[in-house]
């Protein structure tokens, strides 16, 4: 059976002319045992809230993902889909992704973001069991993982957040074949991982992956782990191949005709490419219907809860929001808002709007990156999460941003949970690269991220963003929003957590701001990315476009100019996306046609241009920060009311 | 005298409101020992070439390495420099800033970020010394990290790549006070330091960090070690404040009036704020005398070295190029180009240019991050380095691309050294934070990163960069160069290693591009940013802008123009920073007036509309790529020369 793995593997990557086919043909045996023995999954319902999670963190072996899929018997992946493997439009794309291919469980390629997308996998099977029980939630999360997802920074946020959580529902399996693109693994690395999981809190050993009986033996020591479970097996990478196994030329290249002829012999492997014997297929199928009967028992038990319960539990895993409560919530903060405006930072705001929308949506779990008091993150209620206890709302994620982003992606993934994150603003560098897999996936991860220009002031140039909010807006699918008030900052965490199909960013600041909205409406202004928020009095001649922090100072910079006899209005922009996909007309009409327009953020310019022109006027950064008090930094740098209004009055030619 | 740390550290962060006092006061036994007994530093020479670095990888404790700067006696930080902490203009900024203040050797706060430039200059003092010998090149690397520092992944990689090299002259002081911003680490960690260590092939052990005694001995263990070396010291965070000691109280905030008073008598420290009794002042300063004979006995050694190696030595270590072998190297190249065009990819390119800059150019160091044969940043005569052998100029950086840019860093921090990377673009995210501590700090680490569009084809959306580009332009400080051709990439890299003070990427493609420059100048081209590369025939309507691998395909879209008529040029823009810096009528007599203005170039449009203006058509990314063969996803997201020439059209109404 794990020769049907290897020929598919060796052939469809052939035919691609593409592809890595040592892994697949490495870790078969692995697999095998896997799915035929351990993995509860039942192929023809790929979403069953209850199967076990299974991660291949070296997506670039996506050949041993998409054979088991078809093996098992999974309708998304048909033979005539592996003859197109790393075609356009095909469902099996040269790595993983589980937007194209049901059964899929997260997209994979970018090393090291498997296995920490897994700890998240198993955080929220813990949480959603605190909640429903083990009854309805009791899974295990399998990740497969290689030597360069180990060697990546991430994997050691992810396995000591994992050890610390004691996700004891967490089993890698670990393909230790010594061999990387560069050749043997001794050319860069030379880490003990069994000694180094155990570092981190994993019960952890070595085993022979080519022998069923071993690998069998340790996934049922497995089974009753008290802690996260790594199991190096040592394999031979594109084993079976006469001139490659054991050799990083069977890492990412196809083997060659005459290879393959010789791999076919060595594995007495008869069947001509993309054919697989009957019997054997038959074997493949059957364990494709092992979890038949675990899945009807399931279905009774869940019919059995309570239907408030079951309807919940439901709209959970669909990813639904509870919506009459979560508007009533953000109407109520609104409305205390106008009943007494607060001069606070957006952080502030944050916490005052998550006091109220935390007890509506029971989806969302908070967290932070050890800045929990300085994200302003967590609710006075929020009980912390702890390897003894998962009922709580609040996750100490450590000071491991990226392995927070990732667990933050299997958390969606998995379903059930709505999680958000707490970190500064710069940090975002650090989280970037899973980041960019939710935004591809379309996972719903919501970035708090504070401190979020000079303004934080003292801290300096290391702490203070200047290029982040291009780079961010720069990734597709991803809502960035800097909302310049308290109420702002409620309308867009409404807004975030009504984007189901991505990601979205809240920056905010660190230091006071006035509350600008004083005016109670229903509508949420912020969802059409951009509003007038300060009309001029006339005809305007100048348009000064601002988000966040830099609002007020734009309305400064108008009353200034108004003081001057010129008419000025102001736009909040609090989402460059949500603005670009406004209707033409209506961006036209928010742009207005001032013929002098201004964009005052205190960041660079990339991206602003498409809304002031190339001949509009600038008032923002064009380096990095400095280190003092916050006030000093704006004067130094020149983001104030009166360089907002000389800025125009240059423009205008007066 | 550890005390005096401590004095200066509470009343400075009290004097400012803003801080870190619980680090400087832990950690300053470890401090005073290290500095009083066993650094070797010449404050009266903070560049002597074979000084030990001092790399205080907790950059918020910066006050430790102000108060250590002072009281040794550096210039650059006298007490009323202290007194300013914080402030506007002062050479004691927030965190520790090398660009600021002499006698810092690296920029730190990015937690993390400074362990792994240490490894970076303790393997650049591996490969001087290789070449120059140990009496010229023979010092230590000491880092004093937290729990912040080792709880990043960069640490893993850092740590992971400084065992595989058995660099056993880098010393970790891990300030081990169970302590981080949200409480007890007991909140959000569990790994065993020690352990994990010893498992990345590092000496480890546990010491009490209060005791003068147990530290002196650990120092002198460690400067005997065949490997690197990390020593727990177990450390009482706000060390001697009566109430805030051991809590995570002390750690970020200011410690308040009151317990300042309290700690000055636990402490028995009965001087005013900012004055140090005179004979411990004495005692610091004698300890900043220590090293003047070695220095002495270095210099002699020095100046006995051959002229010819002492000249180059110097060159070196002041980061100044071999500027007539260089610009013969280029001129070479470029003639060799001329003589026989090559129809290549730039990565391809790169490599060839490479075989005749490397010899060239001895301070060149190149690597890649387990992609070497993809990146092709290796020539056929390039030795790898290895434990046992610094003297080759390839590095193995494993799969580590953060590490290895935080290490490039810590060469071109060292001196002597010009490190350049290989990895594919998309793994920008990956390193960017110590990308951006490049621009920051302004250090010439040189990133060959391939593969920069879809035209790497199979591998799917996760591995083609759409906005990589817009997100490293928005960098301050750094130089983005996307070469079209052979000749382009050789000009791209002279003016890479040109870029003294700051960082480059080169953006190179997978796929094979023609050779557009056939006719040979000796001025680089590239230099200004853009420049003509297709003269329209006649009055231009139409100027087409284009990157990389889109320049061919812009060109053909003009030919097409020309055959319908319409007169239309092309100008390469290789780097926009380069064409942002210049002249404003240069800049507009390059971008020129043809009336529509198009963009060409395989990633997202941010950063654009600055050169087309945001009424210019744009031929590009606007979401994800997919995964096929390349030339059918260059249809599929419409970038051709007929989609070029159809947006023209559109654009002229016709």
């Amino acid at each position: 059976m794990a020769n049907a793995i290897r020929a598919l593997a060796m052939d469809a990557v052939q035919q691609a002319n593409s592809g890595h086919p040592g892994l697949p043909m490495g870790a078969a045996d692995i697999a095998t045992v896997l799915f035929t023995q351990f993995l509860k999954f039942d192929p023809a319902a790929p979403k069953w809230p209850d199967r076990d999670r299974f991660v291949l963190s070296a997506g670039h072996g996506s050949m041993l993902m998409y054979a088991l899929l078809y093996l098992t018997g999974y309708s998304s992946v048909t033979i005539d889909e592996i003859k197109r493997f790393r075609q356009l439009g095909s469902k099996t794309p040269g790595h993983p992704e589980n937007f194209i291919t049901e059964g899929v469980e997260t997209t994979t390629g970018p090393l090291g973001q498997g296995i920490a997308t897994a700890v998240g996998m198993a955080m929220a099977e813990k949480i959603m069991a605190a909640n429903y029980g083990d009854t309805i939630v009791d899974h295990k999360t399998y990740v497969l993982a290689s030597d360069g997802d180990l060697m990546e920074g991430i994997s050691h946020e992810a396995i000591a957040l994992a050890g610390h959580l004691k996700l004891n529902k967490l089993i890698v399996l670990f393909d230790d074949n010594g061999i990387s693109i560069d050749g043997p693994l001794t050319l860069a690395d030379s880490v003990d991982q069994v000694k180094r999981f155990e570092a981190c809190g994993w019960n952890a050993w070595r085993i022979d992956g080519h022998d069923h009986k071993a690998i069998a033996e340790a996934l049922t020591k497995a089974q009753s782990s008290d802690k996260p479970v790594m199991i190096a097996c040592r394999t031979t990478i594109g084993f079976g191949s006469p001139s490659k196994a054991g050799k990083s030329s069977s890492h990412g290249s196809p083997l060659g005709a005459d290879d393959i002829k010789g791999t076919r012999e060595a594995l007495k492997w008869t069947s001509p490419p993309f054919e697989i014997p009957a019997d054997i297929l038959k074997d493949w199928r059957k364990a494709g219907e092992r979890s038949k009967a675990a899945h009807a028992d399931w279905d009774k038990r869940f019919a059995a809860l309570e239907a408030g319960q079951r309807s919940e539990f439901t709209r959970r895993m669909n990813g639904e929001l509870p919506k009459a409560a979560l508007d009533a919530a953000v109407k109520a903060v609104k409305e205390s808002l106008q009943a007494s405006p607060k001069e606070i930072a957006t952080r502030t705001a944050c916490e005052f709007a998550l006091e109220t929308l935390i007890p509506a949506v029971p989806d969302m779990i908070g967290g932070s990156a050890d800045l929990t008091g300085s994200n302003n993150t967590r609710t006075k209620s929020m009980k912390a999460i702890s390897a003894a206890d998962f009922s709580g709302r609040f996750i100490h994620y450590g000071i491991r941003e990226h392995g927070m982003a990732a667990a933050m992606n299997g958390m969606t993934l998995h379903g059930g949970v709505i999680p958000y994150s707490g970190t500064f603003l710069v940090f975002s560098d650090y989280a970037r690269p899973a980041m960019r897999l939710a935004a591809l996936m379309g996972t719903r991860a919501i970035h708090i991220m504070t401190h979020d220009s000079i303004g934080l002031g003292e801290d300096g140039p290391t702490h203070q963003p200047v290029e982040h909010l291009a780079a961010l807006r720069a990734i597709p699918n991803m809502l960035v929003f800097r909302p310049c008030d308290a109420v702002e900052t409620v309308e867009c965490w409404q807004l975030a957590l009504e984007n189901a199909t991505g990601p979205s960013v809240l920056a905010l600041t660190r230091q006071n701001l006035p509350q600008l909205s004083k005016d109670f409406v229903t509508t949420n202004r912020c969802a059409a990315g951009a509003y007038e928020i300060h009309a001029a009095d006339g005809q305007a001649q100048v348009s000064i476009f601002a988000t966040g922090s830099e609002v007020s100072i734009a309305v400064d910079g108008a009353k200034l100019l108004a003081e001057k006899g010129i008419a000025a209005r102001v736009v909040s922009v609090p989402s460059f996306e949500l603005f670009a996909a406004q209707p033409e007309a209506k961006r036209r009409a928010i742009i207005g046609d001032a013929p002098v327009k201004i964009g005052v953020e205190a960041a660079v310019r990339q991206g602003w241009d498409a809304i002031i022109g190339n001949d509009g006027a600038f008032v923002g950064m064009s380096g990095f920060g400095s280190s003092a008090p916050y006030k000093e930094l704006y004067k130094k740098f020149g983001i104030t009311a009166e360089a907002v209004a000389a800025a125009a009055m240059q423009k205008l030619g007066k």
